[in-house]
C-alpha cells in the first residue's frame, strides 16, 4: 500500500507536487530546526484518489491518518479529544501550486462539549476555551457545513450590543457559553444536522473538506487564469495548534521579508495581540504594524528577524510567513515564496543578485514576462477614488485620460487641436485609423481581445478597454450609456486597459518608472537567450521606440497604413479605379515618392538592424469608403443635384466597392494574389524601398538591411513569380542609381498550405515569417472577427478549448505546421532565417514554443519587446 | 555520342517516348513485315536537345540525318536530289501523345526545278511531276515559311478559270509549269527569301518547323487541356514518297477498324482516287466511302481489310489507318488506336472482351471515365440546327429545355403547374433550391465551376450554364440581353451544360442509351476495385437514383436542405429566433417528426447500405431572410402601418438576421459550432435519425445502417462532447422503443487542424469523411465563392497553379494533409473507415490519389457514381 499520509519531519521542500507547497515548506522548516507545531500531511495523491473513487474517503486512508495522529498524539504528549487537556489541531489545504480560493483554515479542531470544558480547565482560562470553541463550531458550519457566515455574526453582535463591549474578546466566558449553545442550535436547525462532538468524525470531515475544495468554483476560476492543471489535487495539512489567543503575551501575525510593493530590502508585516489568525484575514480588528513588536513582544520580535532572515536566505527568495506567539514563545506555522509587484519583482530579484544570494539566471527567471510589461504603462493610482461606469476587456494595458469623442474625424481634429480623447465607438474598422493615431486611448462596445481596436490599440501602446458590452452607444445623438447613466461627447473619462475598467472624470495615475534595476535584469536576459526580438512597426516613431526597447530589427513592417492616410488615399484609390496597366502604373507614379519617404524614415530610424517590410497585404476594398456609405452619399448627390462628374465619380466608385466586395475577404483577393494579378503594385513597393536603400546609401547611413516580405502565399510558384518581379526591381535601380545594395526576399507563412509544402516555398525565400494570426484562423477555421462573440467566449467558458488559440499558440495543430515548416525549409535551405510576427510573438507561453522550434527571432509591438526579451531568455533557461 | 536518329527497321512499339507514337507504330509495322515506305524517326530526344541548345540544330545532329539519308537512298535504290529519278520524302511530326495542332505534314520533299523535271522524264507524266511540285512549294510556303494558304489557291484558281476546268487534276503540265513560277514569284515576294533548291536544306527546315511547331499556340493549348506536359518534345518522321496520285489505279484514304461513331464492328473510312493525303484533309475533294473500293480496287481493298484486321489484332485495339494505293500497290502510311465516341469506346471495349481479343481489365482501362458521364446525360442532337444566344461554363453536363424564368418562386409555381422551366439567375442561394428543384436546367450569369448553381446543379444531376457572362440580366424587367438579343421571361431556350450553349428554342435532344454493354463493363470494373463509391444524397428519391448507378450507401446525406422546405421554415426560423433553452426545446419538438420522416425515408431507400447524415451544418443565418430583404419589407410594413405585432417580428428577425451576420461566414458559426453552442439542436436530430431506424426494424426492414457524422471539428474535445450528447441520446431512444440498434458515430475531417490532429480525433470516431471543398478552401485560404472570378482564374490562366483546387484535388498540399489524417487516424483506431465526400469524390484523377491513400470509399453526386466505380476499378489497375 503506497503511503499518503506523512508525518513533517518525513518530508521537504522537494516534495511539492506530493505534500502541496505548504506541506513541503511545513516539513521544510521542521528538518531546519525551526519552531514548527508538529503536524502531518495528507498527500495529493490522497486527494486524486478521494475523486478517483467518487468522492469517497477510502477506509485505508482513514486508518492512515489515525496512525499519524496516535504519532502526533506522542509528540505532543497530548491526546487528540482527551477530556481533560485535549490536543488540538488546524486543517490547512495546500496544493503543489499556491492557490487562493481553495478551502480557509479551520482552526481549534477537536473540541467539543466535552474538550471544551477539560480545555477551560487545563488552561484556567474559560473565557479562550469557549472562544476557541464558537470560532470552530463557526468556521466549521461554514465551510464544512456550508452555512452563510453571517449569521454566527449577528449572534455574536446581539450578545456585545447586550453586554455592551465593542469586541469579541471582551465577551466574558459565560456569555460566550451561551454563544456556543446559540451557535450549535443554528447549526441543528439550518443544516439539519448536529454538530459533531465526535472529534475524529470533525477531522475527517474537515479532510474531505478540503478535498473537496479543489473543484469549487473560485479555485475553478484561478486554475483556469493561472492555467494550473485540474488533476494535481491538493494535500491536507493537520497541525497542532498554538494560541495567539492566550492573553497579551500571546499574538498572531504575517511577515514579509522585503516589501512586496516597492521591493525595499526591510521586513513588512502586521500583527494582532491576543488574536488567532482568522482575525488577521478577516479583518475584523486592525492589526498593528510589525515593527511595533519591537517594543510590545521584543524577544519573540527578534527571534521573528532572525528567523525571518534565515528563511529567506534558505528559500534565497522574499518570503510570506505566518507566525504565532504563544505566551510569549515563537511558531513559524507557514513561508512562501511572497507575491508582490511587477517593480518588487524587478527590484528584489536584483537586489538578491547584487546580494550573491541567487544568480542572474535565477533572477531573470523569477519574473513573471506579463509583470514587465505591466511596469512599461501608466497605471491608476491605488489610493484613488474612482467611479466605475463599466467594465469591459483589457485589451492594451496602460491608463489614459480624455475627453469622450464617438468619430474618427471628430477625434482626430481635436486630437491635432491639442486636447487629449477617448475615442469611443461600437467597434473600429481600418479607415478609424487616423482617429486611433490621435486618441489616447479606445473604448469600444464590442469586439474581444484580439478584434481590430485590441491588436491596433496594442501595437501603438495605447491603452484599450474593448467588448464593453454594458455600454450602449447612441452615434446619432451622441452618447453613451451604462449601468442607468448617461456619457455625452465632450465628457472626460479614464480608461483602465489593465483591468477592462471604465471610470468618470480624471483619475490620478501613476507614471511608469523604469529604473536601473529593470534595465540591468533585461540585459542579463539578453545575454542568455539565444532567440533575437524585433518589433513589429510601420512608422519611424514606432521603430525609434522598438529600439529603445531593445528590438533587434523589425520583423513586421506593414506598408498599408501608409496608403490610408489622407493624402495618400486618393491617390490610391485611383490605382484601384484604373481601369488599365496605363491608369495603374500612372497611379502608382504618384505614391512612389510618398512610399519611398515612408522607407526612408523607418530604415534611417533601424540603420544596422534588418527590417522585414511586407508588400501590400489587405483587401483593396479596405481603401474605399464603406459600400453603406457610398449608397447614401450617391443618393444625397443626387437628391442635392450635384454636377454629373461628382455623381458619376461616386457612381464609379460604387462599383468598383461592389465588385470587389466579398463573401469571406479573409479568405479573398488580398496579399500576394493581389501581387499576382497587378504585379506594377508590388513593382512599385519593391522600387521604393530599393530607392530609399539608395539614397540612404548615399547619404552615407551604413548597413541599411531592408528584407522584402510577400505575404498569403499558399503554392511556391506565387513566391516564384513575385520573387522575379522583385530582383528584376533591384536590378533596375542598381543599373539607375549605380550602386549596389542588399536584395533580400522572403515570405509570410501564413496559408496552411506554405507550412505544408515548405519545401518548396524555401526554394524561392531567404527567410520566412510565420503570420499566426492567419495561420490560426485557417488551421481552425475560425474568422477572427467573428468567432470570438460567436462561439469561442462558450468554448473557453465550456473548456472545449483549453485557451484562447488567438492569445496562445496552439501547439498541436499550429504548432504542429510551424514545426513542419521549419523542418521543411531548413531542409531546402539550412540557411533560412526564420521568425514569427503573429499576436503570438509576444506572448511569453508561445514564445517558449517558438524557442524551441529554434526559430532565430519573435517580433511583437514595441511595448512587448521587453516582455519577449524577458519570456525569450526564460524559454532558454527552461532548456 | 548517343543515336538520335533510327531507320523504321531498328525501333518497336515500345519505343514510344523516343520515336513518338508515329515513328514507333512505323516502325512496329516495318517489323511486322507490312508494307511500309522505308524511313527514318529524328528522336524526341533530339528534339530537347534542339530547344535546350536554344533552338539550334545542332551540327552532329545533321550529319546524323544525312547518314540516315543515305541508309534510305540505299535501300530505295534511289538518291536524294538526284537529277533522273530522284528519292522524294515526306515529313511529318509525331509526338508520344497523339496531339493534333502540331504541324502538318510535308509531302514530296525533295523536289526542285531539276528533280522536278527528272521526275517528269522517269515518270513520263509530266502533269503528275509538276503537280508534285507545286504541291510542294504551297505546303512549305505555309507551314516552313509561315506564309498564308490562299494566296497559292487564288493562283491555282484563276488558272483553272483561265483552263475552264473545275478540279486540280485536269490542270495540263505547262498550266503547272506555269504555276510552280508564280508560287515561286509568290514565296520570293512574300517571304523575302527563294524556296530552296537545296534539296537537304529543304530537309533540314522540315525537320526545324516540326520541332518548333511543338510550341506552337495550337498545341500548347491541347496540351493544356489534356494535361501534356511541355518537355516531351516531339519526334520527326522522315519517309520515303509513294504517291497516290499516280493514276486512276493510284488513290490515298483512311480506314477505321470499326465504327468510332457507334462502335459497330464493321470498317469505316474513305478514300480519294487520283489524290494525296491533303487532298483528303483539306476536304478540297468529296472523298468516297471506303467500301466503293472493293469494285473500283479489289485486289487493294482486299489486302486493305487484311492488314486492317490484322493491324487490330496485333495493337489490339481499333485503329485508325492511313494508306495509298500506288498503282495498285497498297502502302501502309500510319496507323494509330482511333478516337472515338464514349458510345463507341464501350461497345468496342466490350467486343474485344467478347471477341477474346482483350482482357476485362483492359477494357475497364480503355474507357475514360469522363466518357461515361456524357452517357448518361441528354445530348444535343449533332445534327441540330442551332442559334446560340450565349456561351457559359459548362457546370453540369446534360442538355435541357424549357421557360424562361428569372425567379425561385416563379420557377417553383410554373413547375408544380407541370410546366417545363429555365431557372435563370445572376447566381442562385440555398433560398433558390425550391425553384432549383423545379427547373429543368440552371443558367447563371455569375459564379465559376464551383458556384452554388453548379454544385446543387451536379447534385442534382440537372444540366446547368453558370458564369455566362455576356449574358446581362435585367431582374426588375424580367429581361436578360446577349450579343445585342434579347430575352423575355416566358422564351424557349435549350442549354446544353456539356458545352456551355445557350440556345433559342427547343433544339432535338438524344436520350442517353445506358445498354448492356455499359452496365456490363462498369460492372467488370466493379470486381476489380478496392475503393468502394457512394453518393451524396439528401433525399429518397436521390438515394433511389444512387442505388440505380450502383452506389453502395450514402457518403453524405445532407440535413439542411430539409429545412428549407417553405413548411419547415417557419419552425426552423422560430429555433433560430429562440432566447431561451425552453423556446428553443419547443420549436425543436415541431421538427423532430419531420426530420423522422425524412430519415424514414431515405433509410428505407438504402436499406442493407450505410447512410452517412451528417448533422447541421450551415450557418443559421442562411435559415433568415436576407438582411436587405428584411430592411424593405420593415420599411414597407411600416410605410403600409401594418399591427404593431407584424412590425415586432420583422424588427426582430431583422435584428437576428445582424447579430447572426458574420464577416467571414466560411469560417464562422456553424457547423459542430452550432451543435457544442446549441447541443439540444443536435440532439433532436440524433432522435429523429434513431427513432427512424427504430420504426424501420419494427416495420421488419433489416440492415438499417445510419451513421452520424459531426461536421466541421477542429478539435477532438469538440467531437467528444457531441459524441456524448449522440450516444446519449440513442441510450434514450432505445430505452423508450425498446430494441437494439447501431449508433456509429464518426466525423468530417474538413478543417486542416482535425487532419493534424486526427490522432486524437480518431479517438472518437469511428469513421472520418473529408470534406474536401472546405479542406481546400482553408489550405489554400480561398474563398470558393470569391476566389474563382476575383484571381483564381487568373491563376489558372498563368499557370500559377497546374489545375483548379476545387476540382482536382492538390495533392502536393491538401493531399499531404489528407495522407496524414489517414495515418494518424489508423495509428489510433485500425479499424478507422475513411472515406471522402467532397467535390473531389467524382472526380478521376483525385479518386486515384484516394485509392492509393488507401481510403474505404469516395462518395459523389448520383450521377458520377458510374464515373466514380470506373475510376476506382482504373486507379486499383494502375496500381
Amino acid at each position: 500500500m503506497r503511503k499518503r499520509v506523512f508525518m513533517f519531519n518525513e518530508g521537504g521542500a522537494d516534495q511539492r507536487s506530493l505534500l502541496g507547497g505548504k506541506g513541503a515548506n511545513l516539513a521544510e522548516m521542521t528538518r531546519l530546526g525551526l519552531p514548527v507545531p508538529p503536524g502531518f500531511t495528507v498527500s495529493t495523491e490522497a486527494c486524486i484518489d478521494y475523486y478517483e473513487a467518487g468522492r469517497e474517503v477510502e477506509e485505508t486512508l482513514v486508518e492512515e491518518i489515525f496512525t499519524r495522529l496516535s504519532d502526533l498524539e506522542a509528540a505532543m504528549d497530548r491526546r487528540f479529544g482527551d477530556p481533560k487537556e485535549p490536543l488540538l489541531v488546524s486543517v490547512r489545504s495546500g496544493a503543489a501550486v499556491s492557490m487562493p480560493g481553495m478551502m480557509d483554515t479551520i482552526l481549534n479542531l477537536g473540541l467539543n462539549d466535552e474538550t471544551a470544558k477539560g480545555l477551560a480547565e487545563a488552561t484556567q482560562d474559560p473565557r479562550f476555551a469557549y472562544d476557541c470553541y464558537r470560532r470552530l463550531i463557526q468556521i466549521f458550519a461554514n465551510v464544512v457545513m456550508g452555512l452563510p457566515i453571517g449569521v454566527f455574526e449577528d449572534v455574536l453582535d446581539k450578545h456585545k450590543e447586550k453586554a455592551g463591549v465593542s469586541v469579541d474578546s471582551a465577551l466574558g466566558p459565560d456569555v460566550l457559553m451561551e454563544v456556543v449553545a446559540e451557535f450549535k442550535e443554528l447549526v441543528r436547525r439550518l443544516a439539519k444536522r448536529e454538530f459533531p462532538q465526535d472529534v475524529r468524525e470533525q477531522l475527517l470531515l474537515a479532510v474531505e473538506a478540503v478535498f473537496s475544495s479543489w473543484y469549487n468554483n473560485r479555485a475553478a476560476v484561478y486554475r483556469r487564469i493561472h492555467r494550473i492543471a485540474e488533476d494535481l489535487g491538493t494535500a491536507v495539512n493537520v497541525q497542532a495548534m498554538v494560541f495567539g489567543n492566550m492573553g497579551n503575551d500571546s499574538a498572531t501575525g504575517v511577515l514579509f521579508t522585503r516589501d512586496p510593493s516597492s521591493g525595499v530590502a526591510a521586513v513588512l508585516g502586521e500583527y494582532l495581540v491576543n488574536a488567532q489568525g482568522e482575525d488577521v484575514v478577516a479583518g475584523l480588528r486592525t492589526p498593528r504594524p510589525i515593527v511595533e513588536m519591537a517594543d510590545e513582544l521584543p524577544e519573540a520580535y527578534q527571534q521573528l528577524l532572525e528567523t525571518a532572515q534565515e528563511l529567506e536566505h534558505h528559500y534565497r527568495d522574499m518570503q510570506d510567513i505566518e507566525f504565532t506567539i504563544e505566551r510569549r514563545k515563537l511558531f513559524i506555522l507557514q513561508t512562501r515564496t511572497g507575491k508582490r509587484t511587477a517593480q518588487a519583482a524587478v527590484r528584489i530579484a536584483y537586489d538578491l543578485v547584487t546580494e550573491g544570494i541567487i544568480s542572474a539566471e535565477e533572477a531573470v527567471g523569477r519574473i513573471e514576462p506579463e509583470q514587465v510589461e505591466k511596469m512599461l504603462h501608466r497605471t491608476i493610482d491605488p489610493g484613488a477614488e474612482v467611479e466605475v461606469l463599466a467594465q469591459g476587456l483589457p485589451a492594451s494595458p496602460g491608463a489614459a485620460t480624455g475627453v469622450v469623442v464617438f468619430d474618427a474625424n471628430e477625434a482626430e481634429r481635436r486630437g491635432e487641436a491639442g486636447e487629449k480623447v477617448i475615442l469611443v465607438r461600437p467597434e473600429t474598422a481600418p479607415d478609424d485609423m487616423h482617429g486611433i493615431v490621435q486618441a489616447q486611448g479606445i473604448l469600444t462596445s464590442r469586439g474581444g481581445m484580439t478584434c481590430h481596436a485590441a491588436i491596433v490599440a496594442r501595437g501603438m501602446g495605447k491603452p484599450a478597454v474593448v467588448g464593453c458590452d454594458e455600454l450602449r452607444i447612441d452615434l446619432g445623438k451622441k452618447q453613451a450609456y451604462a449601468r442607468g447613466k448617461r456619457l455625452d461627447e465632450g465628457e472626460v473619462i479614464t480608461l483602465d486597459g489593465a483591468s477592462g475598467k471604465v471610470m468618470r472624470g480624471q483619475v490620478p495615475l501613476v507614471e511608469p518608472d523604469l529604473g536601473g534595476e529593470f534595465q540591468q535584469v533585461l540585459s542579463w536576459g539578453d545575454q542568455m537567450r539565444r532567440l533575437g526580438v524585433r518589433a513589429n512597426a510601420d512608422t519611424p516613431a514606432d521603430a525609434a521606440l522598438a529600439r529603445k526597447l531593445g528590438a533587434e530589427g523589425i520583423g513586421l513592417c506593414r506598408t498599408e497604413h501608409m496608403f490610408m492616410a489622407s493624402d495618400r488615399l486618393p491617390a490610391m484609390q485611383a490605382m484601384i479605379l484604373a481601369e488599365t496597366e496605363e491608369e495603374r502604373k500612372a497611379a502608382l507614379e504618384r505614391l512612389l515618392p510618398m512610399q519611398k519617404e515612408d522607407f526612408k524614415g523607418i530604415l534611417r530610424a533601424m540603420a544596422g538592424y534588418p527590417v522585414t517590410i511586407r508588400l501590400l497585404d489587405p483587401p483593396l476594398h479596405e481603401f474605399l469608403p464603406r459600400i453603406e456609405e457610398l449608397v447614401v452619399a450617391l443618393g444625397r448627390a443626387r437628391d442635392d443635384d450635384l454636377g454629373a462628374s461628382d455623381i458619376e465619380e461616386k457612381e464609379e466608385l460604387l462599383r468598383k466597392a461592389r465588385a470587389l466586395s466579398e463573401s469571406n475577404p479573409m479568405l479573398g483577393f488580398r496579399g500576394c494574389r493581389l501581387g499576382i494579378v497587378y504585379p506594377e503594385m508590388y513593382a512599385m513597393q519593391a522600387r521604393a524601398i530599393f530607392e530609399a536603400t539608395a539614397e540612404l546609401i548615399k547619404e552615407g547611413q551604413e548597413d541599411i538591411m531592408p528584407e522584402i516580405m510577400i505575404p498569403l502565399v499558399g503554392h511556391a510558384k506565387e513566391l516564384a513569380v513575385l520573387e522575379k518581379v522583385v530582383r528584376a526591381t533591384a536590378e533596375e535601380v542598381k543599373e539607375e542609381v549605380g550602386l549596389d545594395f542588399p536584395c533580400v526576399v522572403g515570405t509570410m507563412i501564413e496559408v496552411p498550405r506554405s507550412a505544408l509544402t515548405a519545401d518548396e516555398v524555401a526554394e524561392h525565400a531567404e527567410f520566412f515569417s510565420f503570420g499566426t494570426n492567419d495561420l490560426t484562423q485557417m488551421t481552425f477555421g475560425y474568422s477572427r472577427d467573428d468567432a470570438e462573440a460567436k462561439f469561442l467566449h462558450h468554448y473557453l467558458q465550456e473548456k472545449v478549448l483549453p485557451e484562447n488559440p488567438f492569445a496562445v499558440l496552439d501547439e498541436d495543430g499550429v504548432g504542429k505546421l510551424v514545426k513542419m515548416a521549419v523542418n521543411l525549409g531548413r531542409k531546402t535551405r539550412p540557411s533560412l532565417k526564420i521568425g514569427i510576427c503573429g499576436e503570438h510573438g509576444g506572448d511569453p507561453a508561445s514564445i517558449a514554443f517558438f524557442h524551441r522550434c529554434e526559430l532565430d527571432y519573435v517580433s511583437c509591438s514595441p511595448y512587448r519587446v521587453p516582455v519577449a526579451r524577458l519570456a525569450a531568455a526564460r524559454a532558454q533557461l527552461a532548456g
